[in-house]
């Protein structure tokens, strides 16, 4: 089934006990950073439907009061066996909420628990039209459209149909400047990310997944916005700072944050979406897709980073191997 | 004008264009962390109002399109003078949305801007109830139960009656492991805070205002639930943590990080709620005093931390000094 067609079957299921609602979106780590965008989009376009980004465990002990009947569920899994997020599939079951999946695999734990199961596309040679993040936003869109309608669905599916050959442009863009950045910063111990808007998940993702899950590198991912008021007192010629520049909305936000690092610190990593061709999306809908600009440009300077530091992106000294 | 008041006047006011649909919280840094109980409070307690937490310069800068004639913005600017939010009170007069202000001073740019201006209460003998972020909840309470109802409105109450007390009593209970706090991390380069629930903004409050800001610290608020996927990686015997373990809903994700810790890591400050009194409070309402709690027994530490490392809270490299 694709996203439009599930959307219109759960509209059409609930429109007798009062419809959509709410439209939540849930993960954990890598797979709550995804799910970012959507949340901005829905925060920012919907009127009436009530939105939130939530961890999973912190989902399942801690429900919003009107999860249910009126509700859909968004979760992410990669794998499909992330417990916490398995238990949250397993209470939008108990509670009525329609169950959407974004997920890998074919088969896992998480499958039994959704009324729809969405495979998106994953790894080096995928369309970043059909991924993890493009598959939230797509159900957001389609949401809002039915139930409020949305001016500039055309725009955005636009923009979709772009995307991929935008990310394997800029993808190619940074290759040698990737290579500088790994050897410049092998030997850091702390790396911060900064952004705004919806790829403000992307710099999150980065810190977490990248730097300190991946690296062992210490890392925050801070809002471009918020630097101003508190982090900035750390900058220095020594800290490290990767900047993401957002085409749309936000960017006067990320421009200040880096006009005032190239006075005041001297290594900076600029990932400019502009830079990298996302202006040629609609400006209605541009900063939608800064996200996954970003978040498939990244891999391209952790590839070079994990070679460089001579730690490969797979060594874990916890996950998969002791119990949490 | 009282917090109850205000809200009444405000629903009157409106309740002829179609009342309150969205309860939005904006500002800036340590003032927007401040402002996140509040979010917590209406994204899990309220069915049909919108709310949203916001950096000020992306509130701006990439505007909810519902924000107007139906919206409440509450607004937190300490001294009343910080340009980003000083705009968005500007916006939401524009805009017709009813304003609230939260600040300290009684004068400042800001003010005529608000159409309502609750002064908080500040500094180390302030009665803990009237503070900016009590009174946010406050603003949400009052919001959610004459809107929709809250049925826990007199437990509420009642919490706030005592969450005076047991901070005072809290902050004096932590004075001697605050100094050995301080004698044990004064030279390191990396502090991590982690909490849950509404008690994330209070480590987030820590990490941005008190060990990146004031002590040049780096740092980073990780969330308990989001630990195990990703940051848990640069867990090693010599990083340190300090951990807030909330009372309520969300304990289980502090006490799991926690007990990994106690595992792989050797230093770790703990903060626990339960042992600081806060159980005296309802169970249907702890959840959302536990960031009173912490960010009023985090000065202790603060104090004693800047003390032992020479490093006095106040001062800035950039902060009043530079443009930026």
């Amino acid at each position: 089934m694709k996203i439009k067609e599930i959307v219109t079957e759960i509209l059409s299921k609930k429109k007798e006990n009062g419809g959509v609602k709410q439209l939540y979106f849930v993960g954990c780590g890598g797979s709550l950073g995804a799910l970012y965008p959507a949340k901005i989009f829905m925060e920012k376009e919907s009127s009436n439907i009530k939105t939130g980004w939530f961890n999973s465990n912190e989902f399942v002990h801690s429900t919003p009061k009107d999860f249910g009947e009126n509700s859909i569920i968004v979760l992410a899994c990669h794998k499909g066996d992330t417990p916490e997020t398995v238990k949250a599939a397993q209470l939008g079951k108990e509670k009525g909420a329609a169950v959407i999946i974004l997920t890998w695999l074919e088969k896992s734990p998480i499958v039994e628990h959704g009324d729809y199961i969405i495979k998106y596309n994953f790894g080096d040679d995928k369309d970043v039209a059909g991924e993890k993040t493009m598959c939230a936003l797509l159900i957001a869109v389609e949401v809002l459209n039915m139930v409020e309608g949305y001016e500039n669905y055309d725009k955005f599916m636009d923009g979709v149909s772009r995307i991929d050959l935008i990310v394997n442009k800029a993808a190619k863009h940074v290759e040698k400047r990737a290579l500088a950045f790994a050897n410049e910063y092998k030997n850091d111990s702390v790396i911060y990310t900064m952004g705004s808007g919806s790829a403000y998940g992307a710099a999150y993702m980065e810190s977490i997944c990248i730097f300190m899950e991946m690296q062992w590198i210490n890392s925050s991912s801070i809002h471009s916005g918020e630097f101003f008021h508190g982090p900035f007192e750390i900058t220095d010629a020594n800290i490290p700072f990767v900047v993401q520049i957002s085409e749309g909305s936000t960017r006067p936000l990320d421009e200040r944050a880096l006009k005032f690092l190239k006075t005041y610190a001297k290594r900076i990593e600029v990932i400019d979406a502009k830079e990298l061709g996302l202006s040629t999306i609609d400006p209605s809908v541009v900063d939608y897709f800064n996200h996954s600009l970003f978040n498939n440009v990244y891999p391209v300077y952790n590839k070079a980073l994990a070679i460089e530091r001579e730690h490969p992106l797979s060594t874990r000294r916890y996950m998969w191997k002791v119990e949490y």
